[in-house]
């Protein structure tokens, strides 16, 4: 059997492909007779398989031309994984902790071949919504956004090995171009991809598409989004791209990755615990009311924010002589000025993390894909309080964002809504 | 003789490769006995032949691998034709009347062959200096700026053209390297390139190094300059790009074209208008006090931001419903959410451009490449004082420019220098 031309893998052909793929074959000591092959994809684009027998194991992940969780009528491209392989090993180059090694990969096939996360990894929402507490998952999230952030940025890089990238990525538009829709616009207009919990959050639903001010934020948002190649970013950073153990994060499905605003990534992965937050009251029973669970999402989303900062800019002070061009040493060596300029840039980038991060939140609960944590209260009326919550929240984060000082500030906000 | 490499030319070699080439010996009537060839470049780059006889005419502009006023010293790639002949073209497609018709393109000896613009067509940098009034140059830089940036932006464009164009221009990173590092660099540092008037201005160019705000200012801007791809800029629009005569205005030499922040080009047009005002009183004598021409240059700028401001907007409202991509008709399509989104749009456009002026104005008088508009005016001194008043102006312009509501604001800020 040949795979010179595409093809989407069932488990037969896949093990002929794996058979003619020695990177692949040779992790299962070239032994075919006792293999496991379990499809697992859960997420809402593509296909993957664990592949595993005594001698060793991989995750294989295929992209087919067209968007899983909607079908053949939502055409996808499939290069998206030529761009997943690519952000896969530079974020692994930058951040090998935190992000699962890619032990193969073929275009044509649009397939990655990487590191199977063993059990006990689990996605971290899942872990969110059953309650377990994860205690290096700040650390771990923080470190590994500011080394792929600041890295990929002008704070270390040269503007010629920046444009470079930054062309490169731009071939990643069919993934921008679906975040520009699900995340910016969508939610603000008529859609027949639209869904909320109805009716409770009908006028809900209604009041975000005739916000006038919530419409001119976004707008902002939006452009940035499409105009400001600042850092390779994941594109994804949600909590279903994470997968944990008690002491293991790792970073998962960056197809969505390309150069743009840092300050998605961070709001993706915030806005997605202040999400785990308000979901914890539909939760909570009598064996468990979830309120010490609550308090451990808040100081995670505190302590996220804190550790990034901190790590962030320690490495700027770090690489404050090296070639990064945004602030050359010759012009930007006194401390004065130092602590000048990083104190505006952090407070930006925490701006734009608060307005990405009020985005994403809104959109997964009046736009078309919507997170297991609120899908998972059974009780509609119980399930609307907490996304009303979330929402409302939301929509004055994304609106006044900027009246905001620190994190201390959100988590302060968070426990009036 | 073969042009299948690169190599420069000189009056003899021209003639050979005008033969070599259809469309330029058939602009020649195919005639080469009577030619007029004339190298007229008084640019800091390029070589610019003008190549005539009775039958027709045209100009040759031809890319060395260097800098020109400089020299050998400071290499420069020759593929700076190539997008100058792709911004030529574009513009040229979108403000037809503002930008020379190109004839010919040949990559491989980085030459264009391109409408001469015949007498009395001269630089407006030159009109400036003798002072002369070209009534019509507000309204056609307005049309010129408002036509190539609104419509190569995502006002107007979807964003796989944009991602698309944006890719390709990333190819001119030598050139935006340039500017990154005469316009937003050298003059905030010590620097072997960089003089001015000394030693009048020898304490206003150390404090321009010593300016903390100054340089906090400067580096946001020059990260909007590198990282924000909002509409295909000309990148070098000042008033030595310009040819005019009292009807007609054409714009040159777009070689710095890239996707880069609008307020760019607008700030570099009027940040030198407002140089050629502070220039004016180097200028008088007894025969001519200037002051009516000061007040022409004040109107001109004046009028240029408003009629761009109008021309702009309405090329927005025009195109609403079109296919651009940033304010989707369907969330965006009444009255009142569109006056508050083009408001916040061009006042944060107004206020780049102003960031943008100060910084090339200034850049103009400690950095590397000064202006006519100042080194004609021979006694030190006096120079000094002109160029000091504007150097004040442009360094109260970059750090308080939020501060500013509109034109006529800037206009009572000058005169008050
Ligand atoms: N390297 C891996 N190890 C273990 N499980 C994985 C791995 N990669 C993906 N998965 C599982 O497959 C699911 C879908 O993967 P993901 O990369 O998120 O695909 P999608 O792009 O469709 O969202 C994940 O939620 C996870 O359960
Ligand atoms: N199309 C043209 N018609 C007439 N003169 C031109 C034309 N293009 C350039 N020139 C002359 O050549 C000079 C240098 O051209 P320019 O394109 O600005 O080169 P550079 O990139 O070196 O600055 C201009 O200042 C102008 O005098
Ligand atoms: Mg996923
Ligand atoms: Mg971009
Ligand atoms: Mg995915
Ligand atoms: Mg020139
Ligand atoms: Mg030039």
């Amino acid at each position: 059997m040949s795979f010179s031309e595409f093809r989407p893998l069932d488990d037969k052909t896949l093990i002929e492909y794996i058979k003619s793929v020695p990177a692949l074959s040779s992790k299962l000591g070239n032994n075919f007779d006792d293999l496991s092959i379990k499809e697992v994809g859960d997420g809402n684009l593509n296909f993957v398989y664990i592949v595993s027998n005594t001698a060793g194991s991989f995750v294989i992940k295929q992209a087919l031309p067209y968007v899983r969780c909607i079908g053949e009528s939502w055409p996808m491209t499939k290069e998206r994984a030529y761009f997943e392989s690519l952000a896969l090993k530079e974020e692994g180059r930058l951040s090998p902790e935190h992000v699962p090694e890619v032990y193969h990969f073929d275009r044509t096939m649009s397939l990655i071949g990487m590191r199977y996360l063993e059990p006990p990894h689990i996605i971290l929402r899942k872990g969110l919504v059953a309650g377990v507490e994860y205690p290096l998952l700040a650390q771990h999230i923080a470190d590994f956004m500011a080394n792929t952030l600041f890295f990929t940025s002008l704070l270390f890089r040269t503007t010629t090995e920046h444009k470079r990238d930054v062309a490169e990525f731009c071939g990643n538009v069919e993934l921008c171009r679906l975040t520009e829709q699900v995340v910016f616009s969508d939610p603000y207009k008529v859609s027949q991809y639209n869904r909320w919990t109805s009716p409770y959050l009908d006028r809900d639903a209604e009041a975000v598409r005739e916000d006038n001010l919530l419409k001119l934020e976004v707008a902002k948002l939006k452009s940035k989004f499409c105009e400001r190649a600042q850092a390779l970013i994941h594109g994804d950073l949600h909590t279903g791209s994470v997968m944990v153990t008690r002491e293991s994060t790792q970073v998962i499905d960056p197809e969505f990755a390309f150069y743009g605003p840092m300050g998605f990534d961070i709001g993706a992965f915030l806005g997605n615990l202040i999400l785990a937050f308000f979901a914890q009251d539909g939760h909570a029973n009598e064996a468990n009311d979830r309120k010490a669970y609550k308090e451990w999402i808040l100081k995670t989303i505190e302590d996220t924010w804190n550790l990034f900062h901190q790590k962030f800019t320690s490495l700027w002070d770090e690489h404050r002589n090296g070639a990064g061009e945004a602030y050359l040493p010759a012009i930007y060596n006194n401390p004065e000025v130092q602590l000048l300029v990083q104190k505006k840039y952090m407070t930006d980038l925490f701006h734009d993390s608060l307005g990405f991060g009020a985005a994403k939140m809104i959109r997964r609960i009046v736009g078309v894909a919507h997170v297991e944590d609120f899908e998972s209260i059974t009780d509609a009326g119980k399930k609307a309080t907490c996304e009303r919550r979330a929402l409302d929240l939301a929509k004055m984060l994304l609106k006044e964002r900027r009246k905001f000082e620190g994190i201390a500030e959100i988590i302060s906000a968070i426990r009036q809504y």
